[in-house]
């Protein structure tokens, strides 16, 4: 007997990027109906800046809204987390038709999209990221992940958001760091998919270094080589803010309506984070995530670069642009590279003993499909 | 901007029925190629009976295969035991390219879909079901549950098995109690979608009644009212036996290909389920899941009688049935009602307090809209 399951749905959505508070949330959702009982999955972090405007401004639309916190950092991606936010929801009475929010960064992002997928099979969910990282990232596609004791996102789904909601204003709070995390994503998409988006990252950061050296003369302190990034929150960088983002979710944009559950190109958006996961779960997320996938980048064009399929120039190339924005590029020294190759060799795309890596063969070019695989041998000889 | 998800996908998959042991799901596998690594997910009764035929079967097709046990008894399903689950297949170093095997009843099955669906974000599966239960029911149609604190299967997804394998042969070791809760759900078949098939397992049974009464006759002790339903694994039974999953299959096949999510017509399938999910819980799973629709069903009758959905003929037909298999119809005298009504206010079905029930207007016939909302106060009355 056979279950016939040929089925078209249709999972689009629209993400939409605006200047204005969170009241322009709540008025959409209103307006669209998608729920009758919102709730709010945030961060502590999150929680202390934005959760009293966002209840307010859900509350001012006579939206039934609940707000449960989580603490902030990806120690809180645990399946443990998850089995006590699913009984928080059963308390509140949250039904199927009720829409959870995703308020915050990546970790509360992944974990409130897991979270919609398995409450009484899947209900809706909306993400409203507040950092660079989110924005340009995590909160589009459909992964969703929680971290197993043995390594980053081995648990998941692939559950599309209703809708995502790009608030820039929210940048305007978000700490140094977070902003470096996410330009790490940024400048990952220049690498792997699109050479003119890195150029004009490149030229556009060292016009900023110029500017900020010109700056810096007047008190006779000009040897600088770092760009300071918080003047991306500056009023006359917000233009060059939105276009970044802009690009990095045209692109992500792109690769996922390809192939939604990476079973080809989407794997590319990986390029850095095979050995950039080791690293950040053997530092125990004291590196946060842009840190380890920028020196993961930079340790992967290497390995390329033996693989003969990158040249030296494009290896010394990203590398400078990663220096120049304040990014790490070099694995800390005493990482125990026995234990990250076991990591690796736990990677989503490993197979058989073999690691699996989305190399490049320039900059703004992946390789032909994508993933290569290396042995354990040759990675250590790079990472050492 | 929009992602554009629109998209066609076959889920579609086959079920077989078949005669012959284990060697036969093996060398089918085999033939198939659907994975080179097999993790069986067991419970402890099945594995006694069945693990190391199994095992063996797979080795000879030089198929690898690993074994992962969990305890018998609906305790097992719980988001703890997945969290294990899935650390144990990151040390068996499954893969995505793995496939799990669900070996066993509806536990088994569930935990092992459920696990498949979110391990490295959803890799294969393949149902073998082991009790009656399983055969017509819970292996068919990807539903996968994990129960809370709050509720049964209150988490899961919708996750469709690649294969699912019906071996008669598993059933002459089924206990006689757990072919009773199977039938449970056939019964459910008949009463809530195909007349003819209620009457021709009310004509049938009367019949093996007849003829177990002629034959204790020669002892004296002839007013049996119950058939001994241990007989339906006797060979001249197996015809029908065959006959009655099948037809199960059929039935359970045309709504699942219909509305593969539950948002109409599956949710016909939960006939007795509100009720008897809090039966189950409240026994704390002593009463089975077979024992505890089986009541249910009978108590929705009653409501969809007050309600004037159904006359007192076909609720008294119904009772008659069950109970000349040996099902049991009233809920325990000292079950707390009041808690009962709690747990149906979580139910998925129910909504903003209403509890949602799925009806039926005539045996073989659903309720237009399958689904309706009655007050907590009318349940009361009901189950008092």
């Amino acid at each position: 007997m056979k279950i016939p399951l040929k089925k078209r749905s249709d999972n689009s959505y629209h993400i939409e990027i605006f200047n204005e508070d969170f009241s322009h949330i709540a008025k959409d959702l209103k307006k669209l109906n998608l729920s009758d009982h919102y709730i709010v999955i945030t961060d502590s972090n999150t929680h202390k800046l934005f959760a009293h405007d966002f209840q307010k401004a859900f509350k001012k639309e006579k939206l039934s809204i609940d707000v449960l916190g989580i603490t902030a950092g990806e120690k809180s991606k645990k399946w443990k987390v998850v089995g006590k936010l699913l009984s928080e929801l059963v308390r509140l009475n949250a039904t199927r038709k009720s829409c959870i929010i995703a308020l915050g960064g990546g970790v509360a992002g992944d974990l409130a999209g897991f979270l919609a997928s398995v409450y009484m099979r899947g209900i809706n969910y909306i993400q409203v990221p507040t950092s660079l990282l989110a924005m340009v990232d995590s909160s589009i596609g459909g992964k969703t992940g929680v971290d197993l004791p043995e390594g980053k996102n081995l648990a998941g789904s692939f559950w599309q958001p209703k809708k995502v909601y790009i608030s820039l204003p929210v940048l305007e709070t978000l700490p140094k760091r977070q902003l470096l995390c996410g330009l790490a994503e940024v400048v990952k998409y220049g690498c792997m998919w699109d050479r003119n988006f890195f150029k004009f990252l490149e030229r556009s950061f060292k016009r900023m270094l110029k500017k900020q050296r010109r700056e810096l003369e007047k008190d006779k302190r000009s040897s600088k080589k770092v760009v300071d990034i918080s003047w991306l929150q500056r009023e006359e960088y917000q233009k060059f803010l939105i276009e970044i983002i802009r690009r990095s979710i045209a692109i992500k944009r792109n690769v996922v309506k390809k192939d939604e559950k990476e079973s080809g190109v989407r794997a590319m958006l990986n390029y850095g984070h095979t050995i950039g996961h080791a690293i950040e779960q053997l530092s125990h997320y004291r590196l946060n995530h842009g840190e380890s996938i920028s020196i993961g980048m930079n340790y992967e064009a290497r390995l390329a670069h033996q693989l003969g399929y990158l040249s030296e120039k494009e290896v010394e190339k990203q590398e400078e642009l990663f220096k120049l924005i304040g990014l790490p590029t070099e694995i800390p020294l005493k990482m125990d590279r026995v234990k990250m190759i076991e990591i690796m060799k736990r990677d989503k795309k490993s197979i058989q003993g073999k690691i699996g890596c989305a190399f490049i063969r320039k900059l703004g070019k992946p390789i032909p499909g994508f993933v290569d695989y290396v042995t354990a041998k040759k990675m250590m000889k790079v990472i050492r």
